[in-house]
Order: structure tokens, then C-alpha cells, then sequence
């Protein structure tokens, strides 16, 4: 599976946790966001969503891992734009079910509030349930057929309230756009994905 | 304030702690989704999360308090559509944080899982933190202003990327918009509010 | 392992799930408490604590698996007696860690506060993360030796800090010791226990 | 209220969190253990335990607030001594119902796994719910009687199953003992209480 990590500035150090805990399952990982406390420019959440929204509509990768201090903040940037469907996971179970009733394609994490000692280890178990060949299998299983009929309408009603993404590149404020679309890291998977949009390609281009 | 609380049939059985947990702060109440697990039609989030959309940006409601029986099915529908800023909430700090940092006008709550035994009593002390004059105050306090920023970005971001909801209404799936629009005890309500605003009245004539 | 569950009447709806969950492992169970609302007589933790005290001084079985509506009441029974150590655990992360450092043998669930659907689940995985070849084993692994030491202190202070259970038992009320003592399913389990300790069978017999 | 805070080394560097969420209620307050991470000796909670149940037997202080880094050590080690009833308490709703129900004595905190950002704010409310005239008005009130009723047979199977607190201090290991009698801070307001329990006072005596 392909996963990119986006990180916004506040939990930057955060960032090798989630990467370690991601480890060893096979999956693709992409750490495209801060990833130090250091790191130039800081990203905010309006930034790492943007981002993140990029990814998934540009089919970069199948899930986005983000999240902010209380997780919170990404879950709103993120969602604010077409075919991103986002929990705000605490728990293993929380993964479980997620995984199993709404299969989405993102997670906002709190990485901040709650995040002691040890959260390495339940960022293994939420991941270890999160990406799992259950997906979408239903929880109970009984109720597998109506969950899934709400993920159809729900992705048909994200298509019907969203402007597409590359209108929404030439509508957004350039304080949101230039330093997610410009970032460092960030930059090379973005241009690499357009290539198959054109008309992603094109809005790029305007605002280079 | 003007609260609306909209249940799906799931957690129907929890609108009774739901109501009895915002009473005495002299807020006034709207309680227009399901109320009882024989209520017809059992609403689905795909349903409350366009009633909670239509009452925020019609402006019938200051917020909107929902949920699922994750918390996460309600949190996705409700975020597909512009205006709305939604915390998925389970405990007192949640709330003191989203209310003073991110200031949204929508909760998702579990509502199912890990609601057990004095379940309302955390509810109301998740609305005593919610339902603050503290809103928007920041937190920590010296952050406020970029976190008042964040807010005003989003909130931008959100006319950017989503069509109006005059038109959405007219490109949704029936079996989404029909039985949200016509529940009961949601459409007086409904065409009350819709009165102020021409477009959304000339798109439910046209659903009519 | 030998794993007894010992429910009191407030969850005794919740013994289904606990045996459900334990199932699978190879362990051999020991369901002696509450097993329904309808049993009588219904035990509470003060019985209940005692019990699962008696299973554990007597070698019966290696590990308790109790609770009660918040896990307090349970946890605060139980400890009252030598040999005991108990865990309060609510997610996989806090067994994971109590595995590890504390090594316990008993635990105490809240069974109703918190306890909503898919609570089987999370039970599941609390099981997972206790019962594990890595008991013991310290977390972070290099602070396994102090942590052992503190186990070891621990168990010496239990020792110096109570009386022996065979004197314990002539000395509490009627109240507590007679409904634990004689409870049907667990009767014949504590008799046959007894049997390799001759003063706890002495005062067994006092008691008769 | 007289309230003592004993901290353990692993947590001290939460212990200004602790003292700053415990004023401005008007409680008298204690800070007996560690405060800082460079304090020496460094205690552990062998010893805190110890401390804190040399407090509440001695009549020093009505309540203790202690912890570790995931709340099971120390409720472990202080639950091993006569008349100590203790929450192992995480969220507000937890203070609630332990204050109502349980009316312990003591509270072991997590203050390392779990404890993040804006831990100080869940700290404020946890106590805010803990310290509240209803302590022991039961939960629900209806069930206030039996839930009286189990408090006073705990508070009889404690001292059922303990020795007397003099006794055990003479039958302690050094290295449990001496670290925590000896401790600067707590030195002086255990011998001022131990003035009043010449059984205590010629234990100390006998330790010194």
C-alpha cells in the first residue's frame, strides 16, 4: 500500500514515531511533510491538507496518514476538499472500526493532546488495525451491505458538493496554496502525479 | 444559542440523555432527527449530515450537535458540505479544545461505541466545555491570533472548494436529499429558514 | 494459562463478551462468578474481590479477569488482600504496558461505564496485548531490570503488609466471606484448591 | 481540604501541572515528593506508596494525589497498605463517579502514558470532579445505600487483612522503607503527625 505522512509543524517531532510505527508491514511510505521541529517553512494544517487532498485526488497514494495537536485542525483542512474521507482515530478500536464500517482513505491523529509516553505503541496498534485486508468488510458483518451502500452515497455526494481540484488550486488564497504546493519534500511527487492530470497540470502551472 | 440536535436511527435511543445534557443553560433547542429506534424513516448519516449542512448554512441554527455510533460516518457526511466546521468529541478536554481553538459549529459524538453506563453524564460535561464564552479565545491564550487565522483561512477555503448549496441540493441523489428533506419533524423548520434565502427556496421547489 | 473470570451481578451481562474474547488462546478458563442478570445470589465486588483473592493465593488459577461498573470497586476489593497485584485497563496500550512492566495477575475491567458496542472488540485486544510471552519483559526494554526490582519489592511488601488468607478469612464479616464461599460454581473449585493448604482449609472448615 | 501531592521521580516533572490544577479551590496543600527530575533521591513508587499511606494512617492529610508513569505502579504499591482506597482515574467522568461511589482517599494519576499537551487542563477538571460535596452521594442516587454499604465493608476487610501500620513499618525492607521516611520534604510532617500515634512514633524510633 502506498502511504504518505504529513506532518504539520507542531507535532514535526512526532514524525519519526509515526514512521517507525509504520514500519515492516510492506507498505510504500512517502514522509512528505515536516519531519523537525526545525524544518522551513513550518506547515499549518490549511497547508498539510491541501496537501494531503492533492495525493489522494492525484491517486499518489492510497491513504494519507496527518494529524495535527489535537487532530482536529487536519480533520477540517482535510475534508474541506472532493474524495477525501478522514477519521479521527484515538484507539486500536477506533482503526478497527473505521477500517471495517467507512474505509476512508485518510486519518487525522491528535499528536499533541494525549500523546505521552508510549504512543509509539498504540500508533502500531492503530496502524496495525487501520491497514488491514478487512477493509471495508463491515462491522458486524452482518451490516457489511448497508455500510457499504453509505460509502457509495457518500462518495457520490462528495463528487456533487466539491468544485473539482483543479478549479479549487485557482480559487484557494495563495497563503494556502503556495507553501503546500512548494514544498521541499513535497514538490517532486506532486509534479510526478500532475503528469497524468492535465487538467491538474495546467492549474499548476498558472500558479508556478 | 440555537442547537439543533439530529439523530440517525442508530443512536436514536441516546437523544433523551442528549436532550437532558443541554438543558439549564438556557439554550434554545431543536430536536430534529430521529428521537426513537421506531421512528420512520430511520435516518442514516448520509441523511443527518445534509439536514445539519441545510440548517448551518441557512443559518436556522448556531450548531449542530450529531453523531453516529463511531462518531465518524456523521463527521465525514456533514464535512462534504461548505460552512461547516465539525470536532469529533468524546471527552471534556476535547471539547475545551476544540471550542476555544478551532471554534466550529458542529459535534460528532459516539454514540454507540464506548457509550455505556453515565454516558449523559459525559455529555453534559463535554457541552459545559463546548458551550463556552471562552470560543475562539485560543489555546493557549498567546496563540490565538494564529489560531484565529487558521480559522478565518478555513473558513475561506471552504467557499473555495464547494459549490453552493442551492445548487448542491439539485445534484444530490435522491435517496440522499428526499428522505433528509422531508423528515417530519425537520421540514417546517426547514422551509421557515429557507424563506430568508431565495436560491435555497426556488432548489427545494424544484425537489418539491 | 489458567484464567479465572469472576463477574459481579452489575456486569454480568458482560461475561458473554469476556468469555468470547478469551477464546481462541488455549487458555483454560475458570468462568466462576456472575454468569447472568438473574443469578442469584447476585455477587458484588466486595464477594468477588475476595474470591478471585482465594484463586490466587491458592494456585488455582494464574490470573483473575474481574471488574465491575467502573472497575474502582473491584480493583479497590481485590488489592485489599496478599498476593494480589491488578491492573485498571481500558485500552490495548495500558495492557501492553502493564504486561510488561507491572506483570500483574489480576485485571479490573469497567464493564459498564464506557462500555458500549463493539466493547467485545476492545476486549479482545486488551487480552491480546496482556497475555503475552512478554510479560515481564520491561518497557523500554532497558529499563526491564529496575522494573523487575520494583515487582520483586513490590511482592515482599504484600507480604509484610498483610496477614496470612488463612487467618484473614476467620476474620471478616460474615457478610463478605459467606455468599463468596459458598458460590455454587465456585465452591467446588476453592475445595479442591484447598486441599494443598491445610490451614486454609482449617479455616474453610470453621466457617462451614 | 488537606490534600498531599507525592510524586515519583519518572513523573516529577509533572508535578507543577499537579499543584497549579489544585489551586485556587482552597485546599491546603502537601508537595512531599519529588518535584523536579534532578531531585535526589530519586523515588520510586515503592516508596511513594509508602508515603502516602503513612499520610492517610496517620491522619496527616484527607486525600493523597499520586501517580506514575501509567497510574498501576503506584495505585499498586499504595493499595497494599491498611485503610487506602484508591481511583486509578484518567478522565473526569472517572472523578465523578469515583468521588460519588468509591469516596476514596486517593487517587493514582497517569502521568506519563497519555499525558500530553494540555494535560494540565485535564488534571483542572479531574479534580474539579474529585474534590465536590457530593463525595459519597452515590451514583445513580438511588443507589446511594448500597453503594454506602460497600464502603463500609471495604473500609472492615482492610483492616481485616492488614497489620497494623507500626508493625509493618518493622517488617518492611530497608530499601522500601528508607528512602521514603528519610525524604526531606516529608521528614518533617511525618514526625509532626507521628507525635499524635506513639505506636508510629516508637516504630520510627526504632527505624532511625
Amino acid at each position: 500500500m502506498k502511504i504518505a505522512i504529513i506532518n504539520e509543524i507542531s507535532a514535526a517531532d512526532k514524525n519519526a514515531d509515526i514512521l517507525s510505527a509504520l514500519e515492516g508491514w510492506g507498505h510504500q511510505i512517502f514522509n512528505l511533510g515536516n519531519t523537525s521541529r526545525n524544518d522551513t517553512p513550518g506547515l499549518l494544517y490549511i497547508h498539510t491538507g491541501l496537501m494531503s487532498a492533492l495525493l489522494l485526488n492525484l491517486k499518489a497514494v492510497d491513504f494519507v496518514v496527518g494529524g495535527c495537536g489535537t487532530g482536529q485542525g487536519f480533520l477540517n483542512a482535510v475534508m474541506q476538499y472532493p474524495g477525501v474521507f478522514c477519521g479521527h482515530l484515538l484507539t486500536p478500536l477506533d482503526a478497527f472500526l473505521f477500517a471495517r464500517i467507512n474505509a476512508g482513505n485518510c486519518v487525522s491523529l491528535p499528536l499533541n493532546q494525549g500523546y505521552g509516553w508510549a504512543g509509539e505503541v498504540n500508533l502500531r496498534q492503530i496502524f496495525e488495525n487501520l491497514f488491514t485486508p478487512q477493509a471495508g468488510a463491515g462491522y458486524p458483518t452482518q451490516r457489511a451491505e448497508p455500510q457499504r451502500r453509505g460509502r457509495e452515497l457518500l462518495a457520490q455526494v462528495s463528487q456533487a458538493t466539491h468544485l473539482k481540484m483543479a478549479e479549487i488550486l485557482l480559487r484557494l488564497p495563495e497563503e494556502v496554496y503556495h507553501p503546500a504546493i512548494t514544498y521541499t519534500a513535497f514538490r517532486p511527487v506532486l509534479e510526478e502525479a500532475a503528469r497524468g492530470f492535465p487538467d491538474m497540470q495546467a492549474s499548476l502551472d498558472k500558479l508556478a
